[in-house]
């Protein structure tokens, strides 16, 4: 079959094998799948990933064991958790040591012709919400997941550090919040979108410090990270939402000095990703800047640094 | 001047005194004013208030010493606080003991001709909010001060108990939030608007108990906080949102037993408020069901009980 996979170097091949299906796992023929900045980052190394790259998609369940999911219209959580180790009992299956992750950490992923996931990673797409749109769950859980660890009250002043993929989610996730949100960024030619939906656009350097009482630094760079901890209140929350290829130095002192809190977030739930679609309250169509293909997936991954969402059509 | 008072019984009147404007306050003409449940109380006898009704008002601001306020358009929060004693200077305004409030408690509200309030209590009305939205502030503060209090989670499963003027805005708030919203009510006929915004709508034999992580009683009615109680799962959230003109008995070992935590609620924060409506997330519209000029006041009155908003234009 087809697919995009990544082995020290990034190539499409017509002759990866096809998956085997194991017992409890679905086999998915995805539709689009999406480039994410952490798909560019394994292509530099992040994770050491060998295998089939992508991990936000929507798809069609082909076969599986429960007849329930046969033929529906899916997106997954890209977490495969073992289910029975005391992290998972409790609860908190996307942290399971054990696990797998989809085009992310020994599990192929699903830039290919088929993959396959297990089935209680899936989620059924509601019929209102396009693939367009679907393709979008993965990293608008990911947003949420901020809101799932932290009450951002209604009168709080946020910003958002970065106006790339990840923040467009976030940034339209907090401004549900009824939140003062000031959105920093470098692109003010993606800016019309937000400043339409009620949300101050600006550069780092028209903010003043420490004047927010929550920042999510969604940049995926050093810099970007320095921004967010300048403009954070003493007391305030720093949300570090980028996935860093190279380590990170971070001043703790300071961090002590004005009792800052830091919330590292990842994976997000999909239900409620999905009801937000559903309810029409998340603009992604505006977020597509370009769909190839699965052939010409290298030319999509050249196309996409510097560009907000590239999908592969499979 | 005109004004619709309550002295005992309720009454119109054409030549009532027109207020005097302290110093740091100031003199608005309303353009509309909402009534409300707790309008409705005040005529049973609740707070044993006697002067002018009116709390939820949208107006512009004739007289005042700050310039900055002259000719603006406006609504305003509904406590005067003193802004001196230790409970304002650590920010909980409007639980100040020396407050008044407006059109509630020893102070004039806003169903006349003129009235008079703190100019630190005022919020200019963003261009985009029509005078129709704008007079939804204060109620939309209201449901807005449930998620001030209390983090509601995504992926929680979230029941408000009752369907009528609060319980409009309180949905429609939480709905932001994409947790799994239900509304209980008694009224199908109003559950179109709701439903095409995503949120299941139901009556309470119809909802297993034990079953919400979060629920919101906003009936004003004992039966109706018996159903929140039924619905609330153990260590879950039970916020009370009605003010009763009755005294309620609550058996509080049941509470203990299940460890429910008890959350009353009551006035909101204004500026998101007017940021949800500026951003068009909140429906208004829909939701007025009558509009009366001043003179006919009493009509009004006698036509809000069962009604969703009904309006005055002054
Ligand atoms: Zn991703
Ligand atoms: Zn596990
Ligand atoms: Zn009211
Ligand atoms: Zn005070």
């Amino acid at each position: 079959m087809r697919a995009i996979v990544f082995d020290g170097s990034l190539r499409y091949t017509a002759d990866y094998p096809e998956p085997h299906r194991p017992s409890g796992e679905a086999l998915i023929k995805p539709h689009l799948v999406g480039i994410c900045n952490t798909d560019l980052e394994i292509t530099r190394g992040y994770m050491n990933f060998h295998g089939v790259l992508g991990h936000e998609f929507v798809g069609t369940v082909v076969d599986c064991d429960n007849p329930q999911w046969r033929g529906r219209r899916v997106v997954g959580e890209i977490n495969a958790a073992c289910r029975r180790c005391v992290t998972c009992l409790r609860g908190d299956e996307s942290h399971c040591p054990y696990r797998t992750t989809l085009g992310i950490d020994r599990r192929d992923g699903a830039m290919a012709d088929l993959f396959v996931l297990p089935e209680a990673c899936l989620h059924e797409v509601p019929a209102t919400v396009s693939d367009e749109a679907a393709v979008f769950t993965e990293p608008l859980a990911a947003a949420l997941e901020i809101v799932e660890q932290s009450h951002i009250r209604p009168s709080e002043r946020v910003a958002v550090v970065g106006d790339g993929k990840l923040g467009a989610m976030i940034v339209q996730v907090l401004r549900l919040t009824g939140c003062a949100l000031t959105l920093v960024g470098r692109h003010p030619e993606r800016w019309e979108l937000y400043q339409r939906q009620g949300v101050t656009c600006t550069t780092s350097t028209d903010v003043p410090a420490a004047h927010f009482d929550v920042v999510i630094d969604c940049t995926g760079n050093p810099s970007g990270l320095a921004t967010a901890r300048r403009l954070v209140r003493p007391r305030g929350r720093l949300v570090l939402k980028s996935t860093f290829a190279a380590e990170t130095q971070l001043n703790l002192s300071m961090l002590v000095v004005d009792e800052v809190q830091l919330i590292g977030s990842r994976c997000g739930p999909f239900a409620p990703a999905l009801r937000l679609l559903e309810r029409g309250l998340i603009e992604t169509s505006a977020l597509i800047s370009a769909r190839y293909p699965l052939d010409a997936g290298l030319q999509a991954f050249r196309a996409a640094p510097g560009q907000l969402k590239v999908l592969l059509s499979v």
